[in-house]
């Protein structure tokens, strides 16, 4: 794209339309919202409440996996926030999780030359015995280096792969690698192999291994499946490029037991005018066990428990109701589903959506659902390029992990893309604290997303193709 | 000092001299040196052998503690190479050093807030109970809040130290902070504490605590001593800060076998006119136990070996000796005794020593002992000057931990001084690893090296006062 496009220019593509008009005669429909939402938005941008929000869940709670003690010490925490910040309704949302502990988790090469390895179990996977399992490594530096192996190729080998995710600042890369992670264990079973690692996915070069969720086939064997850290990964290409054969011993020893109860914590802010007519922000409340959750995602629930709070210090309610949702199983993929189950058949009433989960940093790239009203996105897209936001040109098609059930039933959703540049450094390990969170670019998100949800639920704006909209 | 001074001023106040004639008329006695020295500087700069020789250490052998089975295989290591580059002779001197072995180490938050902690037994530290030792922490931001507590006040507590290191170029933080790790636990265990913990001495914020030594008083009761990891120390403060008692659980259990032995191996250059005028240069064989020894100190031994290979490939060898030493015990502070044991009765014969032990950065300065010869000084300057290396106007006091027995008994020293900036990020942790080097600094340090020792070696100059030079 060319760099010399004018401001409306680049609104006119953004939006796939032809634009007649100045910007304010444009927008003028929305001149109330847009200066309701210009004051919300300076207010935070000197300062929010989003810092201490979560600054205080990394201190008084910390790691808090789905369905834990701890998970449910944080849904108390997000009871009595949203009822301190005098939200109108808070609701807790039940439902059964699976019961995966992680055990103990080690790995070194034995031969030829005998180093410790530093791994961590993926979630979900199965457990080695309790004594490891010994194998010859096979090493791949490229997923479709294994995937081009014939079936049963890799007999008794624990497979390796490297491939490295890319930097980049939307999480593109991550996006490309994360295969590798979700399905390498059933690929490398597929083949023979007895043990699966990766080359964790994250960009950052420390001994700290990236856990995440993975994937098991009824149909294939279900072999051990752990993350190397990244100067791991390095060692064992290393030690395979030398060609004799690396022999590595890996311990993990997670444990299933009965299904634990995850809880997803509503608050909510009620329209004065139409309350049926739901606007969902939020982010989800649990983390992964090895972390802290702060970028993951106490920053999320604290930019939009911080955003409901700024539209709940106004004179008077939106129009329409605001729900904060903080999701209690997001990183096992648990949450989107049943907050489907609760809300699905209301879905007609959802308005739109959209999820917090990419870190502290600064909002950079506001998406809206394809067919958006043009007056009202420019009128929006007004109000938070002063925070330093600009049009993405690619309508929104994900609202986030525990939205996308709510949005196959059909409602809408706009992404708040956040700068993510270091985001995978931190992502999915015990370097989740709250030192990585830049208070200054917490409060940019938090204007960013009071600007949006009070356009949103201040407006009768509709966000379905027309004919859905006319119902 | 202002900027504004010319290169010969900047000379001459390094020196402490007043300078009279040009550049090249002073240092013309030197001028043969001088392109020897040049050549080699440009050699290295296009490529030396020192990755190469780290890359090997780190992927071949790690982590290698002084006295360890590792150990003994880095002194074969060490042996092999310096005989497969052509060193005219290789030793290997042996020593008695502790064996203490690290156990298990975790700590915990038990109340008001219970969260897992990251901790690292210092090196000597005693044990707690298998089970643990639990206790309310007392914090201190500053360590001279604790110096400032009376005796006996802290009975039964669990000290925690949480003042931060300094980031600088030349270590000098980390120099400031070393007290809190050598003597805290004494200081606590004297004012009736039960444990004592650190904020890592380390620039980082990962959950990666830093290791180290530390010592014991035999007047006081010696307690279990532990390095934080730097978000687990803010952690503790933000939960102090709130007021209520926090009760910690930690456990370390180290035990202490019968000593083992160390070795520090020894390659020379033998000198062709003056063989019994000893030049000393190396690094140190040995790291801690949690590190693979990439910038501490794998670097040094592959600067300084890679550098000797450079003088050994010229058509002669320089008139004096040059020894290569790589120590290996130099984190528990056993090897430079061991040396003097061995060499100082000919501490005579040492026209200098130096060793580099500070990372794989580039060497930005260059101290040479006071009252050097200011014609020698300014030739060599000039060589290294092109390599980017300025003069440090103090006169160099140390010349490296395994040198100072040597220093101490009359050997002058010099220092070559690299760039630190981020040494202390990974320093005494599992992130010292191969990844952390830049190939072409590491080539850097070899064209000063290479060029340092040489213009040393190949003249005939003296660095002791002149009544010790004339004899």
């Amino acid at each position: 794209m060319s760099l010399t496009f004018t401001r409306g220019s680049v609104l006119a593509l953004a939006l796939g339309l032809a634009i007649s008009g100045t910007a304010h005669s444009q927008t003028a429909p929305y001149a109330a919202q847009q200066a309701a939402a210009a004051q919300l938005r300076d207010k935070a941008l000197k300062g929010s409440i989003a810092y201490e929000l979560v600054e205080s869940l990394t201190t008084e709670v910390g790691a808090r996996p789905a369905g834990s003690a701890a998970a449910h010490r944080a849904s108390d925490w997000a009871v009595a926030r949203f009822k301190a910040l005098g939200y109108d309704k808070v609701t807790v949302e039940t439902f059964p999780v699976p019961n995966w502990q992680r055990g103990a988790e080690t790995a070194e090469v034995t031969a030829p030359y005998p180093q410790k390895l530093f791994i961590t179990a993926l979630g979900g996977s199965v457990a080695t015995p309790p004594l490891g399992l010994s194998a010859q490594v096979v090493l791949f530096k490229r997923f479709d280096d294994l995937l081009a192996q014939p079936e049963g190729s890799l007999k008794g080998k624990i497979v390796v792969v490297t491939e490295r995710i890319i930097r980049t600042q939307d999480g593109a890369g991550y996006g490309a690698g994360y295969r590798i992670r979700g399905q390498g264990a059933v690929e490398a079973a597929r083949r023979g192999a007895v043990g699966y690692m990766l080359r964790s996915l994250g960009t950052d070069s420390h001994r700290v291994p990236h856990t995440g969720s993975m994937t098991y086939d009824p149909a294939v064997s279900k072999i051990p499946a752990a993350a190397l850290s990244n100067p791991d990964a390095d060692l064992l290409e290393r030690m395979t490029d030398r060609r004799a054969p690396v022999t590595v011993k890996m311990i993990v020893t997670p444990t299933t037991g009965p299904d634990l109860e995850a809880r997803t914590v509503v608050g909510e802010i009620t329209g004065r005018e139409k309350p049926e007519e739901i606007v969902v922000i939020g982010g989800h409340l649990d983390s992964w066990d090895l972390a802290t959750g702060a970028i993951d995602d106490g920053a999320g629930v604290a930019i939009t428990m911080a955003a409901g709070k700024q539209i709940l210090d106004r004179a008077e309610r939106p129009r329409r109701t605001v729900r904060v949702a903080l999701w209690g199983a997001e990183e096992i993929g648990k949450a989107g589903e049943a907050f489907a189950a609760v809300h699905g058949a209301q879905v007609d009433r959802h308005i739109i959506g959209s999820e917090s989960d990419f870190g502290g940093g600064k909002v950079l790239k506001l998406a809206l659902p394809a067919g958006t009203d043009r007056v009202f996105a420019s009128a929006l897209y007004s109000v938070v390029s002063v925070a330093g936001v600009i049009p993405e040109r690619t309508p929104a098609v994900n609202g986030g992990a525990d939205l996308e059930e709510m949005n196959a039933l059909g409602m809408p959703v706009a992404s708040l893309r956040q700068d993510g540049t270091d985001y995978f450094d931190w992502h999915h390990t015990p370097d989740d604290t709250l030192d990585k969170i830049k208070p200054a670019d917490l409060d940019q998100a938090v204007a960013v997303w009071s600007a949006f949800t009070l356009m949103v639920a201040d407006s009768a704006v509709e966000f379905r193709a027309p004919k859905a909209a006319a119902k």
